[in-house]
């Protein structure tokens, strides 16, 4: 089958790698449907993070079940799936407490590579969730959503307890920023300020929910911050980038009891105690537990109501994966989708 | 009137100071009927903290009040009080969220010296709570515990949301440490592991609530707080010291998706994006806003049900502040009550 592989920084290409089969009883073979280009995938793509030798892209992912192992008693081949960015049982303590990109069995579906023909999902009972039947074309960018950035800013927005009469900050302006501004206009926040300072995600982040967009970043976002909520902060801030500038700029508009949900990936980022200690916010992040959300998530893009899809603004064929990481580096696509 | 001042570090001399006076119409003036000595004044003690000049010491005070201005409405002249280490309205949008130690009026009472026989404590009304009347002399160093140590200990176990269920690990075996062993009891956590090496300290988490002890630390501890907890961790970890390595160790010894509460004023501390991101830990912290523990903490005292006091293990005048500072450093002592 073909995949795209990392050869080296900025040296993606599709080529022919082993058609994935049956591992463990557990597992389920899927035929992809859509897959799509991260923006955590440009951390190594970028040369940021280093691994070793050419390595399989993508972890993001919906499609048809084609084969089941022996132990897999829930999810039925034919199944059109969305799963999340790591395998989990589903039945573990850390799952059941909601925290299943924790599970103690997990498995990191990066490593697998999604962006191909056909992906090895761990277990799949624990890890896939059916559709209620075959989706409309239209649904499956939406559905791919699910997968990761709208799980993921779903999550940041709910460890930044986003709600009814709060004022929530957006940091970053990424899918999954983006995302973050629906979630917290569905969890009923009551003023949403998206931070960017480009007019097309701007719009968009209008469209999602955001009531007022602040173009200033670093310590001017934050005085801009301060000023719309009277001085004292916004009580929900949604971190969506995983810099030192941007988790400060998160910590310092938030107000003393407020919480910062953190879902950009920390990338040399060192927190100082004190300053920390003295802001009084909640602090609360890391790899977003999509597989909790992914029913509820489904079942509105399934009602259509939220099309979280929009933030494709490219589709590629698989085959063009390297323009398509090329337009996310340079900022001329928000995400891109690949269809295999 | 006399009391304690800081030329330098190591250097505490109890001498003439002037009587505090009115200066605010929203000022009251206390009689201290005890005082004492913090873990936190230790850090200048020790010279980790610089300050200029000889500075007045001790936030910590329960008293008669003498006076009052004339905006002053709830609390009487002949009140006995209890007070917070920070002054506040209690009414702006911070305190009624229960962050008074954040108050946008806050007034830090360290820099007026409680280690006296007088202090001023600003903004009255919202800083002092009065007992239901005179209190019986063996209540006193309870209710001067309420003024910092306990209400710190408590916070602590709410930051870490310690309650039914839960295992709750302590890192800190100072009186702020032990006193979230007995705040943790009180929220009714199903078992409480005090992490300390010092016998008479443990013997006092014993008599607080815990129900295990664990006397490794770092990495040690850390394994041991797993092995007791399914290789999982704990659910909610109180830092109670303020060090990179303390900070560390709860941060470790939490599950994912546990709660780390942390109250030990932070010195020279870093935290590591990446791990916090992948802990997968919520963090909550900070100066204690003890303001809004007072009324339920001042209760649980004059009804007996608590006795926090016993954290005192050292009782001298005021005259002999200096070797209640000495007794601290040295550790001999838990926590040091001074008696204006």
């Amino acid at each position: 089958m073909r995949g795209a592989v990392l050869h080296a920084p900025g040296d993606v290409r599709v080529e022919e790698r082993d058609r994935p089969s049956l591992v463990e009883p557990t597992d389920a073979i899927i035929r992809l449907s859509a897959t799509c280009v991260c923006g955590s995938d440009l951390w190594p793509y970028r040369g940021v993070e280093t691994y070793d030798g050419p390595i399989p892209m993508g972890h993001e992912y919906v499609g048809v079940v084609e084969e089941i192992g022996e132990d897999v008693a829930d999810i039925k081949v034919g199944d059109f799936v969305v799963g999340s960015f790591f395998a989990s049982d589903n039945t573990c303590e850390i799952c059941r407490a909601g925290y299943q990109s924790s599970c103690i069995h997990r498995v990191i579906m990066g490593s697998l590579g999604s962006q191909a023909e056909f992906l090895r999902v761990p277990l799949a009972d624990g890890t896939l969730v059916a559709t209620p039947g075959m989706p409309d074309p239209e649904l499956i960018p939406s559905l791919l959503a699910a997968s990761d950035v709208l799980g993921t800013g779903w999550f940041g927005a709910v460890a930044a307890e986003a709600g009814p009469g709060k004022t929530v900050a957006v940091v970053g302006d990424g899918a999954v920023g983006l995302l973050a501004v629906l979630a917290a206009r569905q969890l009923g926040a009551e003023r949403i300020i998206a931070m960017s300072r480009h007019e097309p995600r701007q719009r968009l982040a209008r469209e999602f929910g955001a009531t007022d967009i602040v173009v200033e970043r670093g310590d001017a976002g934050v005085a801009r911050i301060k000023e719309l909520t009277s001085g004292l902060g916004a009580h929900s801030v949604i971190e969506a980038v995983g810099t030192q500038e941007s988790m400060m700029q998160a910590i310092r508009s938030t107000r003393p009891g407020g919480h910062v949900g953190y879902v950009g990936v920390a990338h040399d980022v060192q927190l100082p105690g004190d300053e920390l200690f003295f802001s009084h916010v909640h602090l609360h992040g890391g790899p977003a537990p999509v597989r909790q959300y992914l029913p509820e998530l489904i079942d509105l893009i399934w009602n259509r109501k939220i099309d979280p899809g929009k933030v494709f603004d490219l589709e590629l064929p698989l085959g063009q994966a390297a323009e398509g990481y090329k337009a996310m580096d340079e900022r001329r696509a928000i995400k891109v989708l690949l269809r295999p």
